[in-house]
């Protein structure tokens, strides 16, 4: 049987994200009560979308009140598996690589870079600029497991993607992001994400005409 | 009244981008003419769909015989406006804003970078590994309408994201790719895409549970 997570789409996946960023910004306002159409108008939100995407969850509003902030907030991050820190490794320390490590995207209370790979000896048994090691890519299968990453980014180039993901997978990693301009055909039980930046340029010069 | 392209929703131009590519693939294959099943049985695809978003912009296709792969390809490139080299600034110096510079997906048949911007005295001046200089970021409205820039990427920090969007718009540039991780209300006219690395790694964490 799949559980609420597994069947819940991907649609609904960004929009439970966005909603939890708004309700970020509204805590930080010092806001405790907020309703689905005051969070809609403010963020650009659709209420009755906002209450048909939590009603898949359970029972989260209270009638006349609206949401509670930080309970919402709260369950929201339990929900979504945010209300701890995965360590994520990154394969590939090029520019791209080094970026994501140091970036506050991927350093915060739910994420933490805990190593970079590569295959360039010159890079390895270095460290980024705030300081995450550069190991060795014939290491994933040993370090892997030692560090206990959750999530695998993928930053090398398109012919060495496939050989990448299946590496991270073989030592555990189920969830993975690629930036491997190159459709990758994960492996049973693994997610890949692909950020495909051509396509978001493709799209832009489709609407400049 | 709007044109066609207007028209034509986000996930369809998504879509044709995934087509132009599965052509690129098979015209490297030496094939000369596929049918609409073909492309969606090898690239995941679904035929009925790619029959429906070609219709909008013209007949494509030869009935018995399926499309004619350069044909298609090239009609394809015209319609989203890849037939051409657009040139694309980048605003932000730092590692993301330099892999993108060097990067193939930036720097192909349809779209070259010529300047990165940055605000550090110590970059300004420089130039990226595949030798893309690095300019004054208080130059934008003299240096984009004379690169002849289209396309802006904006890869600096969340807190300099709003004055960077309005840069480009005042120098011209009607078409942006943004990194930075706030939302972004562009100005009239203008097109903001935001790659929002956050919401991908969110995602993953719901699906690992």
């Amino acid at each position: 049987m799949k559980t609420r997570r597994e069947t819940a789409s991907e649609a609904t996946t960004h929009r439970l994200s966005l909603l939890l960023r708004s309700l970020r910004v509204v805590e930080n306002e010092g806001i405790r009560t907020i309703s689905s159409q005051e969070l809609a108008r403010r963020f650009g939100l659709n209420s009755a979308q906002i209450r048909k995407d939590l009603a898949l969850f359970g029972e989260f509003g209270v009638r006349g009140v609206g949401y509670r902030v930080p309970d919402l907030k709260a369950r929201l991050l339990t929900l979504m598996g945010l209300d701890r820190t995965r360590p994520v490794v990154i394969v590939g320390a090029g520019n791209l690589g080094q970026a994501m490590a140091d970036s506050r995207n991927f350093n915060g209370d739910s994420f933490r870079v805990v190593a970079l790979f590569d295959v360039d000896g010159r890079k390895i048994g270095g460290k980024t600029r705030s300081g995450v090691p550069i190991l060795d890519a014939s290491q994933i299968g040993i370090e892997v497991p030692r560090l206990g990453a959750e999530i695998g980014v993928v930053a090398v180039p398109a012919e060495a993607a496939a050989r990448t993901v299946d590496a991270l997978a073989r030592a555990g990693v189920k969830a993975m992001l690629s930036f491997a301009p190159t459709p990758i055909v994960p492996p049973p039980g693994v997610t890949v994400k692909t950020v495909d930046l051509t396509l978001f340029l493709e799209s832009l010069s489709f609407q400049l005409g």
